[in-house]
């Protein structure tokens, strides 16, 4: 696992990669095609898919035992995208077997399995990485530069949607589908995770399966988020409306050339001049701009911050810790959900070592 | 008041307008063209307002004290448009002068006085109309239409946004300003009235005054509606989405010429043949639909309606009774804001005689 | 036809306006709003107009004998909204007895007539205005700006679209119903008529009167401005594209919000650094920007403007010279179609005394 | 080159692909992936190039001689990929050599280049395949259909729009670059070639190298085509409005699910009933209708077309023959330009043996 081959050159990060459904084939493909990495092994339960990939990739070996990867001294690195609930074991065993590991968001399917997979990861002095890929997204991160530059003043609230028609997953309910997405860009542009959950949902076409849900998140400084996220709508929306005092901004992942709009618009109150002290309040209706977003693939982005974190020992940006914050996140809705939208703390977690 | 003229022409109904602020000269304006209705007065408190009524309608009588109004027996209706906390006050002395009257949505500032008017109005025998233009809206209609039909399905949810920057009113919330267009098309299209509303809200411009809401209203039939209601927001949206078993529709209030998307677009859970019982969904993405939509102004809809309803003495579409029952959900939807966002059922008003 | 009143106030300007088709009732309002102006008389050759003109404005009188206009002294101004083909006797007549006009656009049927009326405004002294309204257009005005203060750089081309379905003139073809508007902003935006002009155009409703034309015309310094103008597409599109050599900018005039953009695109061709001399090209990619434009109605703007010009005798911004240099463009583009797109000169038209 | 392997299967037909630059590698992509086919061989004159192909495709062999896939017997097809002006030494050398030839539009730089290749192809009995993706377009697929059952009645006009900044080709025009596309549709939904073509077209960034052009094409049956290309908007539009005399219809290849709109709109000319023979028109505004379409890549389509064509015998729809109609308009559409926009016919090429 030296970085150096015997002529001197840099050697690349051996990447395996569990599970070749719907997500995996996109890790594959950019660490195959990276400079700094290669994939050496393809692993899936289902032998169309690991045919499939052997097609379309000659040179990878492919298995359906991860226990494969694990074993191989060559495997530096692990990226694992596979059914929710299986994430906590085999990046359990994979972390124990010494390999750094890239885990699919949401990191593990309970705040409990989270918290233990951090622990694992921080005795065994392993890279854990969530794969929020939004947080690499460019648009995602020209949104944190402006806010952070306080060009939208302070925030008031985000409204965000992410619906779609489908589609549906097998384990998991469409809150641990989609809203870690919005989930883990909030707490990025906020640097902070949200006090409470309040969360309404319902299931329409599987019982038990809730496939259209509202969050209201309260983060610190008063800043409100609520989030739709649904499987049943015919229409796919990725909108995300950030509401400040100076500006307000929108963000529409489904534009290819207009990711980002800055209004220049607002509304404050006036000083009171007249005897009456009558109620003035003073608009603002200003130019629209709409920012260069660079066009890079979040993924790619993303894949090379991890083999550099390897590389470096440094730390992720989208770490086991921001992975564990987006699952508490989302088990606190789930259970405000079974509630009926009560509004749920985001307090410790008893037991948690964070 | 006889519909008749002295040489058997049929009479124009004579109409008082109260209120020439923002929505009273539409009302001005469509009764005064209507073959059927003549304004016969102006009347609101600025001066300013009614020279201006006065240099586009010279032949129109202006006044500050609506009395003028109901002590004039040729009047035979009035329209009210002031503020919402004036519009108890105002209707109830000009049904209880013997006038028709149509009062701009919300019928009341609260579900005590919208009970009284109706009480009164039935007393009286007169119209007490409520100004909904929204169940007079073409695509609101054919939304109807399509629903009764059963072109969309069963109905699961509807999800509503209706936001835009500003106009902040004087005297009441954003729920009380905008979610009555919602909550009046809602009831419309189910005929019903909802069962428990949920609201979460927030105050950023003024304190105590919501200018930010998401309403989650629990209709008959597990139909459930999610409404977004902002003067917070950087664009203007009306955008109401019915998912239904079979179709899909979306309705955007802003567009001029495809204001209804019917979209032939569904999942359904499919039998289980396999020994395993595998979950097996099928998803449908078919022809989008856009139907022609009769682009009168909804406004003239609604005036004629209700000058034949006086001159047949038929009951409204958008009587007193639909009134009071936005009246219910808005004043429910504003304590459970105020509660955080707890779930209050619709149960009857104590002492309401409904 | 003072502007003092008795007691020292600004008399109103008064105004008739003869033709209350489809665009004279926008006149009537805008000149009877305006506090500089009042409209005295509405005249058309339709009782029903005539009629639906009284019931709107029950001060003003109406006749179908426009001479009543021009004998009436208290009369200073004219405005003309009839078919194409009656703008010259109509405006000739009321330039003669002494008023001041305005002719809707295209100014008059024919170059030659065009040209007689300049004469005679000058020769009487009376301000002969052309209704070109777009130049009144906040979003002309800011291209305008855009375009003079270099922001664009040096304009290549521009291409304009203005289509949709119907409205079918009775007494003209496409090419005169709707390029002069096109026209009037190209040459406002230029300072400069184009040096020649090529149509395409087909007539496919009614034989002989053309419904769809593509015009090309050639401008000084190299710039090229392509029409497409048709009453015959299913979309209203009322769209031109500007590309300048530093920034690019599209205006679409069917947008409420954002009716102008500006690029930041382009692409330079570079100098050949290495010893192969290859070819070599710098693309831009840069923010767009979407300029706050005031959205006062055009119409307003320029009825101020034309009542200004009566009053300080200045030379309107559309004046008759404007009005028959949009005539110059059309005659000659229809002559290129009857010719098959030949391209013609816009020399000096023959017998011309411009 | 049997299509059975000694085992019986059905052998996969085997591909060299000459160009990896722009267009190739998805050339390479899709025959690689395809159940019938293989690539053994990418040729390109750049090394890095080809080194990219073999990190992608490790089993296929590169080469920067195309003579090593002409003279390798295990070679039944080439796609050629190459700038314009090598299409036909290439396809010539390929084709004499006994090997079926896909290659991209334009066919060749000229048309007596394409006339000897559709001779070659023809003397060799082998396949000569032009590269007209969009005839395998589902969307275009849609519209031929359309057309053909007479859904949008007679075809009047054709207004097209392919638009973009950049990618300037180094060795040909924008007309060359862009209009075989549209060419080829048209060709195709009309079932015949142009009559005659005439262009406006004009250079901006580098002399002689038009990057902006106006076409009019005449086709049978009185249709009409206007096509405008550029290398020099802001915005990349791909659209073509199809306006017939019962329906009309939009075609917009940017958008991702609604690629296709009919509208019902019209309007026909009224019998006279009244006794003045006045001009009537009615006009017919009805739904629009975005029907579902097939997202299947169209290169896919092609290319399973080219193989299948291979292995029975079949004509290509996009055959030598079709690839020539289109640089036939193409040649001349370039011609025009230099004679300032002159209408050409089409009319067979001096000593062509079609």
């Amino acid at each position: 696992m030296s970085n150096k081959t015997p002529n001197g050159e840099i050697a690349k990060t051996t990447v395996g990669v569990i599970g070749c459904g719907y997500w995996g084939p996109n890790l594959i493909r950019n660490f195959n095609q990276l400079p700094i990495s290669r994939v050496k092994y393809c692993c899936d339960l289902d032998d169309s898919r690991l045919k499939h990939m052997k097609s379309l990739y000659p040179n990878v070996a492919i298995t359906k035992n991860y226990e494969d990867l694990i074993n191989d001294p060559e495997v530096d690195a692990v990226a694992i995208a596979t059914p929710v609930s299986t994430h906590f074991p085999i990046a359990k065993d994979c972390l124990e077997g010494g390999k750094h590991v890239l885990v699919e968001k949401p990191l593990a399917a309970s705040i409990g399995e989270a918290e233990e997979l951090v622990k694992i990861a921080e005795a065994k002095q392993r890279i854990l990485f969530t794969g929020h890929t939004f947080v690499y997204n460019a648009a995602v991160q020209k949104m944190k530069e402006l806010v952070e530059e306080g060009e939208l003043g302070d925030i008031y609230y985000v409204s965000s949607i992410r619906v779609n028609l489908g589609l549906f997953q097998e384990d998991i309910n469409v809150i641990w589908d989609l809203a870690p997405h919005d989930i883990s860009i909030l707490n990025y542009l906020f640097g902070s995770e949200p006090i409470t959950v309040s969360t309404f949902a319902k299931s329409y076409i599987r019982p038990g399966i809730e496939d259209v849900a509202f969050l209201t998140l309260q983060y610190p400084k008063n800043i409100v988020a609520h989030i739709h996220v649904s499987w049943l709508d015919p229409c796919k929306i990725r909108r995300t409306t950030l509401v400040g005092s100076r500006k307000m901004l929108v963000y529409d992942d489904t534009s290819t050339l207009e990711k980002i709009r800055v209004y220049d618009k607002g509304v404050t109150i006036q000083p009171h001049y007249d005897t009456f002290g009558e109620f003035q309040l003073a608009y603002r209706f200003g130019d629209i701009v709409v920012p260069k977003i660079n066009d890079v693939e979040p993924l790619k982005t993303e894949c090379i911050h991890f083999i550099e974190c390897i590389r470096n020992g440094a730390r992720p940006m989208s770490d086991g810790t921001q992975g564990l914050n987006v699952v508490k996140v989302v088990e606190r809705a789930c259970e405000s959900a079974k509630l009926g939208g009560a509004p749920l703390a985001l307090e410790r977690h008893q037991g948690g070592s964070e």
